[in-house]
């Protein structure tokens, strides 16, 4: 941590910050320029408060050196973070896609949506059963029995499901049925669930929050990785800004950036990103020719009846055609679609 | 809700959006445009999915006509929504400011910054006891210890106490101890916990999330309004935007614009609005001239030992000019401190 | 400028740094941390490019110590400027309000709307001949002829006025009319018009750009005073987020940062940070409140017809209402309205 | 447009819009909902200010249906433009890759790059002579000079070359040298410029502002197109959001967004939407594969010496790298490089 005084700071304001640093069991490094006097405070800035500093008299700013996360970076861990999701590895060289309906609505629609899905090439699949809504009003899920609905699915088709935990309430019983417990990007800061889903050691997909930078989600997944839970794959679902053309922005930066600073998987949602069918298949395109290792995508058999984010979901023959480009994406960058220990069809020759 | 179709779209596709509109029970009213068809969806539009409609063919786009919330509309009620607060009232003529320390730290602490704030005009007490934090490794608040220190406060000084509450499961102990129950900015779309703040039926002080929209602030209240608990109140704490120079951007205009949609009071919260006690006076006298119905707003005895936030806490000096200062923009208006039947000391005539 | 090494970084690659550091006429500081070494360097960082640095191998970050504006800032200045525009003094104790219609559409609609402001209070006109339309096809001002016109207004009533220029080749004309020079926001970084302007020694308000920091709206009224002309009045006109319930947010937050970090006046447009007359005059009290030096405010005899933005547009006796709340507000701070040289009528009491 | 009446409105009010409605010319549709009155106007809304409607007593909102952009817009020519840059095609199955230093900084440094750059197979050379600086002291370009040195880096290697234009006095001179007329990001909303590049009848860069929506850019886009010149690129390059650990936030989505909305050619410029050289070939890959017909790349033999951008700019061998991988991306999704009338030499395949 530096602390940069002001141009007009007192030879007793910069005493008095001397002090403090060494208070709290820092090492001092003063650095005198011609306008401004600079205070490095040496030694681990993870456990002091910058605020204690920035109250100080004569204090302009604080700037801190070393990164906020620990177990979640790329200096932890130097080599890619890799873990199979029930026989589907993820992290390596092989592209995970996960995809189903956005709510699990009934058996015969999840296990219809489930074959269509296994058979275009995805090897993993979603269904939410606890729906966060914007509205009191809207569907908010079927709850347990939607988890049955998914492990049923999940026994026909072989395919591992992902779905989401609201509340830590849930967590027991969403860790009994599912293969990966999704944190969605509500929830991102939501720490007592963070620290629940730690503790659970269950396989966690982590959404960004809609206005979280990649700092804070890699902090939010520090929360999961200090309880000892390693397995955390971060999603990137766009954020939200100013441009009102597509219901969030693909933050498609936001991949490599992680990929440097961070160890842990990463994959893309191109269904919330775009908020829109049309530009789903081009986008996650775009998340795999930047290096994303997955895709989580939405599908339904019949949008226009969905019960939830029908606008933004393909329909199975559009998927099949999103694979197939991923597919060709994947291997001009030398990876694959990841095999899983189910067979997965082999998806034909692009057609656009 | 009207449904622009495109200016190709087929007489087919038309039929087959005015046949979804009524298999919903909704009336249809066609317009023929120029260049477009566009199509009335008449009935309650609240409890139809928009997204149902968007993925039909030769649809461009959807447009809401009803405001998604309901009870928290000024239609559903015209007047201002006033109720007390252990005597203090919110939503009158009255301004309720709420002051105190962003954590409980100890009981003296406590006790001590409890009887600077009200003596220096503050009518209600805050504290935090269970304290959501971005870091694993920060301090994350007393938990109980922390309330029974607040209500400790409370019987020695006569001030109600505000205090967050993170989790479902802290719902129960915080409304046995607490006079007004907070949802913080991270919570505002946790919808398990606005749902259990419903059922407490304690007043609700319900922060706007950082990336939240006016309008889905209130359809956070929906949630806990359709619980059937009427006392919330909402709390602008500024919204994250590309500036840097504030830890956030305080929404003014949010003040006006809730006021104008929504019977429910609001209050301002400079502290979080801009991070750094500078601002904090001028962002204070601004909320009020703006409308505000409060102000809530941290302070500190020794803000430089503060185990957070300390960066953005006055000490009780200075937050007792704010309250000169912001009682003579509230007379200004024609307003006032609202008066607890504590009594509160008259502040001294303003001066900066 | 402080460059913050990364953790492993080598010493061959530090070495590099502190040459490039000491070719570069600057004096090196040498910090070693537990982690990372971070190299100071001292000297004039105003005239370095940090992307030199940047670039090298091993460096994580550039970390910037001095503003990199200079003339504009406090430290270079520590009393805040101040200057008449023919008679009225902006930037001391006193409230300049400017006000008129967005476009000079007819010499009797300015006559009209610049009698009703003076007589409700305002001590300056406003009016475009130059409007920079966001479509080809809208109207695009009257040009040379609204000078005229604007000219003959300030002849009747004793206003002067502000106007914008939108081109470095109408610099010359509208300095030959106008008191004040207005850049807008969407030229606030249109570097040639600012030296323009800066040659002209007009006095000159900008407009902060849409998504311009407070820092970036401090470098481009650098350019305009590193010309000579010290005359410049900063201006709040609300900022782009994410937030769609107003046209802008308004950063009430700018108005206290800039003044402390500057020492030029600083004012509101509320009209444009809202887009809706319903607000504005809460957004006005509310800018005043914050320490701004002035309003600049949209007023139109029928708004209905205006040929723009006549949905922010105030009639004049809403404006006449505002000018009196704003008059309040500013006495329970300690300052007034500024007196012209010509006469201001006193508004009669607050009625709202 | 559609003028969605307040649920209190009056019969009167009503009748007022109606009128007003009629009165210029449009022609009125009423809808009945079970809460409010909907008043269609039917004809060209291009021409109509919606504000006019807005102010009117008992209106909520207005809600405009026709894109305001028409020559820009797919529907007017619903196949993609396509033309020639001095022998290479835009806008076709060939990408083109523009390449070249930031500022054109000497002779022999610009020749050394556009040598470096075509070898490595871009097909059009790039350079800044007019130089727009956030600050005054910063190094401002070579001006005509440099232009002159473009010529000769384009008449050694043949390839054509694009330069920035700030300001209507420099449009002559630009256009009298390149091919190419970039409009940067801060000039976008520069509409004499948009008018005088319009009138000159050479191909325009258009890139889009760091705030400006697609809908604006577009609306951008049309002052050229208006003015008779069809020959316009759009560029994204990245918008500004709350994210800060990349310069700009890439709006990927825009890609697919304006290919649905206009027959324009789209290229992205991975340089300034990430400012660092780290991440720029992953989001070169990520255009290339959301659906851009080019991409415009910063490169420097020393981006440590360069005079400006030098984070973000990439040594030759780099760029090269970039190419390959660029092609591969192209030939996965059937298209491959543009072919310059001049030979370029094919890249060997992919090595990462």
């Amino acid at each position: 941590m530096m602390i940069v005084m002001r141009a007009d700071a007192t030879q007793e304001e910069v005493s008095q910050v001397l002090n403090k640093v060494e208070s709290m069991g820092l090492k001092v490094h003063l650095s005198r320029g011609e306008e401004r006097v600079i205070i490095g405070a040496i030694g681990d800035g993870r456990v002091v408060d910058r605020d204690q500093f920035q109250i100080l008299a004569g204090v302009d700013r604080i700037v801190p050196i070393s990164r906020p996360f620990k177990v979640a970076s790329r200096e932890f861990s130097p080599e890619n973070t890799t873990f199979p999701l029930d026989g589907v590895s993820i992290g390596g060289k092989g592209i995970v896609i996960i995809a189903g309906p956005c709510s699990v609505e009934s058996l015969q629609q999840t296990l219809e949506i489930a074959h269509a899905v296994k058979e275009a090439g995805a090897n993993v699949l979603r269904g939410g059963a606890y729906k966060p809504r914007t509205s009191p009003y809207a569907f908010q899920g079927l709850g347990e029995q939607g988890l049955e609905i998914l492990a049923q699915a999940r026994d026909e088709t072989g395919l591992p499901f992902v779905t989401e935990v609201m509340s830590i309430d849930q967590v027991d019983v969403v860790a009994n049925y599912a293969d990966v417990m999704q944190i969605g990007a509500r929830n991102m800061q939501n720490f007592p669930l963070l620290n629940a889903a730690g503790a659970s050691h269950k396989p966690v997909l982590l959404k960004r929050g809609m206005s979280a930078t990649v700092e804070e989600l890699l902090m939010a997944a520090e929360y999961v990785l200090s309880n000892g839970n390693r397995r955390v794959i971060l999603c990137e679902r766009g954020i939200r800004t100013f441009e009102t053309s597509t219901r969030n922005t693909t933050d498609i930066n936001a991949i490599p950036v992680i990929k440097s600073l961070s160890h842990l998987p990463v994959i893309l949602d191109p269904s919330h990103a775009t908020g829109n069918w049309e530009y789903v298949t081009a986008i996650a395109r775009a998340g795999i020719a930047a290096g994303a290792d997955g895709l989580i995508v939405e599908v339904h058999l019949h949008p226009e009846l969905a019960l939830s984010d029908g606008g933004q979901s393909l329909k199975p023959e559009r998927f099949a055609s999103l694979v197939r480009q991923v597919k060709a994406i994947a291997e001009a960058i030398g990876r694959d679609l990841s095999v899983s220990r189910h067979a997965i069809p082999i998806p034909s020759p692009i057609q656009r």
